[in-house]
């Protein structure tokens, strides 16, 4: 967490404040002694949900209006200003899906991209149950299924799997036993 | 390629323009006739060489000036306005590293962010010799160092390393014998 391109320095000014993304930009000095202008931007942080039901989890299938083609996801979005990292994450899952749990796990803390300022924060809800019909924005369309294990990983090589990161560490997990042993043990824990 | 999270809409506009990052936005219709505002970044494309020397691969640690700690990673950077990719490869790979090469192969394409329309060149430079000492800009500070192809895919474990989908895949990579076999083929292709 010391990646200083995951902070801002005290002389950064913000430059533009947009809808999700802010820029900011300071004077920084070079090697040489000579300066230059450095840029980083900021947005809000995200909650990522794997939600489990059974011995299945919850994989969403998305449409938004700018993109024509279904894509694969999972649960969550943006923090609401001021929310907290597990806040956010049951307010999505439960208006996303209409589900909600009482057993999380922060399963990790990524910060995806250099030059923004931006944490995914990774959660797992163990015992999920239905509570009540989704409640979904204007610009979402939400189809909600249950996959297996190996359904979930097999997100690692979906072309249309947004999230990178996590595609490589699923086809990690895939087939580095012990990797996929310990997120089993994550996902169904063992009593 | 079809995702429209890495295109501009023909009524977008562009509401500011930074020194790497550029910010649109357009009127998006959303599913229920509503509008909303839309937001995507523009940034140049980058190059990202995985030079070959013999049979080890070129490795670089940098210092960065608002970076106090060194961290790992692969020659390249931003294209040049109107630089064509093969041509920024050529001219990172020889100012950041001083070596060159006559024979390139096109390894990946990846779009690594959803609302970034940013696209990571990634090639692989074959029998690559020394030519001139490196030129470095006032922010850069490189060290080079000839690594194992194994010492390349541990790059999968390190923190510091910023390519985190590049990550995931070196991550697979180390364990699917298949993907293995094909990734040492293209870095070392047998005569």
């Amino acid at each position: 967490m010391e990646n200083p391109d995951h902070q801002l320095p005290p002389n950064a000014k913000l430059v533009f404040k947009g809808v999700i993304f802010d820029v900011w930009q300071w004077e920084q000095k070079m090697f040489d002694g000579s300066t230059a202008t450095f840029e980083r931007l900021r947005r809000p942080d995200t909650a990522q949900v794997i939600p489990v039901v059974g011995d299945k989890i919850l994989l969403q299938v998305q449409q938004q209006p700018n993109r024509l083609q279904p894509f694969p996801s999972l649960p969550g979005g943006r923090f609401d200003e001021g929310e907290e990292p597990l806040a956010a994450a049951k307010r999505e899952l439960l208006e996303e899906t209409g589900y909600v749990s009482d057993d999380w796990v922060l399963w990790r803390e990524l910060r995806p991209v250099n030059k923004i300022i931006w944490t995914v924060h990774s959660f797992i809800a163990h015992n999920c149950r239905y509570q009540q019909p989704p409640h979904l924005d204007a610009g979402e369309r939400i189809e909600n299924k249950l996959v297996s294990f190996d359904e979930l990983l097999a997100l690692a090589d979906d072309p249309a799997f947004y999230d990178k990161e996590l595609a490589g560490l699923f086809a990690k997990i895939r087939f580095d036993p012990a990797a996929n042993r310990e997120f089993r043990d994550i996902l169904f824990p063992r009593q």
